[in-house]
């Protein structure tokens, strides 16, 4: 374990569509930029060893035997898998041999190993996963985004509660303005769900805003968003799609012709940037909410700098008292200043 | 009433931010468009009246004393406002004066006096509102985006017909190909509704191609795509206002310096084109579907061209015979080629 300082950030080698260079790349760029962080990388013997005697003393190796696919079914692969090195990973941080764990694998089998191995935090109902959209001025988190396609007024509550949490802890924002996600903005509109959730946000959540619409999402009207899974996960992945294809046909309008091309290179440094930071590489990484650790999903598609950003977000999350946070805010919802 | 050729339809002149000089200039465009085309004009007396004068003999006016305001509660307000141009213009469809009705004024009205007053076609559970997405090669109807914020699975099932239908009869799609938006491709995914919904769709509608999520909602792998109503009007409206965003986006960049707007000026015409056609203007209206009658329902801020696109939209699906399509794909869904 690490000493007060540093924290210990535990890397699933084996995660993500380019494991494991792209994991590895990324490791090695999060070390450089952070002096206090230390790596524990699970995953393949051979490649987490050698990477390790590389890196010696940042880098410790966990070799795991075996490897959770993208297509096994999540749960069944968990209980199954116990030398997987996304079970293993979550056993370190529930060991206390790591404070937080980052995977860019299986979203559903880091979700089922963290809340089956590291546990819930107490009095958490469901674990959610956040992410940061791409917003311009200041991060909007929108959650949950996946981790159960149904549920309760109660669950939209905690969502709520833990999404302030974060915003405020990892991501900084002073008095973070929470929303509920709906299609109206009069509290009586919307679905029963949705007319239940905001009764109970608004007697029992600081800095609640009321509801915002889907045109809102985008235009950061508010820090923490607040949806169910099913409808978070169809806006994060419609707002991805929506801007890919925005940019593509941007892009065939700045390559139609020579005239255009020539017009392009002049603005292509501005697109470049703002491509940049609509990119989910940007943010790295997914918080669990609700599990008794730090723990952290990225894209399978995550890049090196993904991975990198990724790491960092983890031991921000550590530094900022996160889990601690959440378990406060759960216990007295309605004492939170 | 018309003659057999010509469509008669009936515009509601006090609908929409714009009224009624918008709507009465898209009633002139849709005119000149269309020589087998015949207006019926509800709304307040002088105006409708002195227009139909202007415009006579294929304009009528139907001299209303009541409106219905957007802040108003939609039932209530058709319920106590049958002189109102929402309730007058139902009516005059409902009593054969009218083959459709369109306006753009309150969407919940006029669905409530659609509903009220037309009446649903026998066996529909509950109508849905269709909109076309600006994908770019064959156009997506997504459905329902609002008229029911809780839904069953019978009810997506339902959707799915009439969806169907309307690609079919109206958009010209030969055998559409119809989805559920969903969270993930495999047919367990997604939460009990979306489960569920995909059983009996799969069952009993021809051309079901599965679950597309939310990042396939813009690619044109689906003509229809199915779901429930919060998630269709969530869906619809971070898509418009992620579009906004970003080419709001694009246009700083593309004025960020004198090199850059001049730049910016070579390629202004193909922005244009791509702007104009990710506009809801070039739609112009959604279709009610379930109503016992062809109601299209306008954006608060129609142009006259939206009004103009809408009453062509209009006249469209009454030639197509939208409503006795409907009715027999709720009659006999599995008998459907």
């Amino acid at each position: 374990m690490s000493d007060s300082s540093t924290v210990t950030v535990c890397v699933d080698a084996a995660g993500g569509d380019d494991a494991p260079q792209a994991v590895l790349d990324g490791v090695v760029a999060a070390l450089a930029h952070d002096p206090d962080l230390d790596i524990v990388l699970a995953g393949p013997g051979r490649v987490v060893e050698e990477f390790a005697k590389a890196q010696a003393p940042r880098v410790r190796a966990l070799a795991t035997s075996q490897v959770i696919s993208m297509e096994e079914h999540p749960a069944e692969a968990v209980r199954q898998k116990r030398d997987s090195s996304i079970v293993v990973g979550c056993r370190a941080v529930r060991e206390g041999r790591a404070d937080a764990f980052f995977s860019a694998g299986s979203t559903g089998a880091a979700m089922a190993a963290a809340t089956l191995v590291i546990g819930r935090i107490k009095g958490a109902r469901r674990p959610a996963i956040a992410t940061v959209l791409p917003t311009r001025d200041r991060p909007t988190l929108l959650l949950d985004v996946g981790a159960n396609a149904d549920a309760r007024a109660e669950d939209l509550l905690q969502f709520a509660h833990m999404g302030r949490t974060y915003s405020s802890a990892v991501l900084g924002t002073a008095d973070p303005r929470v929303a509920l996600l709906n299609i109206g903005e009069e509290p009586t509109k919307g679905s029963q769900l949705a007319i239940d959730a905001h009764k109970l946000i608004a007697e029992q959540v600081p800095g609640f805003v009321g509801n915002v619409e889907g045109r809102d999402v985008m235009a950061g009207t508010a820090d923490v968003i607040v949806t169910d899974g099913f409808t978070g996960n169809v806006s994060l992945k419609l707002l991805e799609g929506t801007s890919r294809v925005l940019l593509g046909q941007v892009k065939e309008v700045l390559t139609a012709s020579l005239a255009a091309k020539t017009a392009a290179a002049i603005v292509a440094p501005g697109l470049r940037e703002l491509k940049e930071r609509i990119d989910p590489d940007t943010y790295g990484g997914a918080p669990l909410l609700g599990v008794n650790g730090v723990c952290i999903i990225g894209h399978g598609s995550s890049s090196a700098r993904a991975v990198a950003n990724a790491i960092g977000l983890s031991a921000r999350a550590v530094r900022g008292g996160l889990v601690a946070g959440i378990r406060d805010s759960l216990r007295a919802p309605d004492s939170t200043p």
